[in-house]
């Protein structure tokens, strides 16, 4: 059961001369997947750093395979799962489905830079889970 | 009255350093409108071009001004208005508004490009004015 | 004569599903051009804004037309000449070659932007033609 | 030691509202690194596949860490490696410098990709190999 769900409609500017997907922008999906459901619970991206006095949720290691290709005027379906809090990270997974193929899975392992003595560093996750799980 | 739309949530990867949309975004959401409406009134790019023995919807000509910047978290929405047909073009205007701001305002100005003698030319824009007016 | 140049090689990932470069990646091209010439004259936008007091360099108004297509493998000539000043505006004309074969011509139009009672409005572009034009 | 190096000026649009590259770009720049080197050693994709009758040397999983950020004025230098050749696919890694920083540590796993009754396969790459290794 995925945590949020974004319908991407796969335009002819997303595909490469093979006439599939150019692989960087199932990343970009990733990326505003997440940012959709920071929305959709805490009121976005700036809104929870100004409360949490951090500078952003920064991704520190991702990945993806592709199983099958999408192709121009596919409608895709990304599913985002609040896979597994750590200390300091959060694991997301995602998969992308056009009907029931499966084009793309993968995950990102995001923390929650602070700024301390001029340096970026990550900080404890648990503010986030809770303001991610509030509701 | 606008002859198709879009919405575009605007996420935190669309925006710059200064916390703006980066402008090339506008034109892939033009690019990515046009190909909507081509889906929804004719089955797609690919099926068009098919059908009329086109390489290609191309572009000729583009333009946007900027009255208003749209910030993460924004929802755009997209105006496309088949503008004018020219006897090997057709331009396309296009609005876009965050609320009643307007944040972008362009064109584009396309030809239905077809390989002849190896070389591609702008041919007639009528039977793909044909086709968008069908139904 | 152009006051800048950048050498682009055209990439795989650049171009679409008709082999051709996909257009919005022109605009992000000029950008980086303009920034580029930033960098080389004043040290970068960054500095360039804090030693100014402004908020951005940003954009008011964009257009470009394509003679001839580019493809993969083509190494683009983009040059950047630093067209017109106004009293609160920068216009940049760009060409981008492919050996002698012209691909694009645009141009920007730029303002100074600062942050009074906070609101953003273009300020006087003199400080920045200073900069500019300084060495 | 690298068997294919790109340098990567980055610039104000390569960059998110948090000042540092968004992170999709980094495989723009990895597939634009892998292409690089394919041209430079045997013609580019298109020249490949026509000569080795496939469809693309397409990905088949993908991934990379970031150990630090980069930022706008960075100049970032990327090595690919030809990591592993398998009996149908080669792995290539890359990492990314700023000076004496690793911004970036990835790899992607590729295939040649053919068509057979219609369907899309990973063939023997033992030919793309041979090509790669010609001169």
């Amino acid at each position: 059961m995925a945590d949020f769900s974004l319908e991407v409609p796969v335009s002819f500017g997303h595909c490469d001369p093979a006439g599939i997907v150019f692989y960087p922008n199932y990343f970009r999906w990733f990326d505003r997947c997440f940012h959709a459901l920071l929305q959709d619970r805490a009121g976005g991206h700036r809104a929870i750093c100004a409360q949490l006095g951090a500078k952003g949720l920064g991704l520190m290691d991702v990945g993806a395979r592709f199983p099958a290709p999408a192709t121009e005027g596919d409608l895709m379906r990304l599913d985002l799962t609040l896979a597994e809090w750590g200390g300091k990270t959060l694991r997301l997974t995602y998969s992308g489905f056009v009907g029931d193929r499966t084009v793309v899975e993968g995950y990102e392992l995001r923390g929650l830079f602070l700024e301390r003595d001029g340096r970026m560093r990550a900080g404890d996750i648990a503010p986030l889970r809770a303001l991610l799980e509030a509701r």
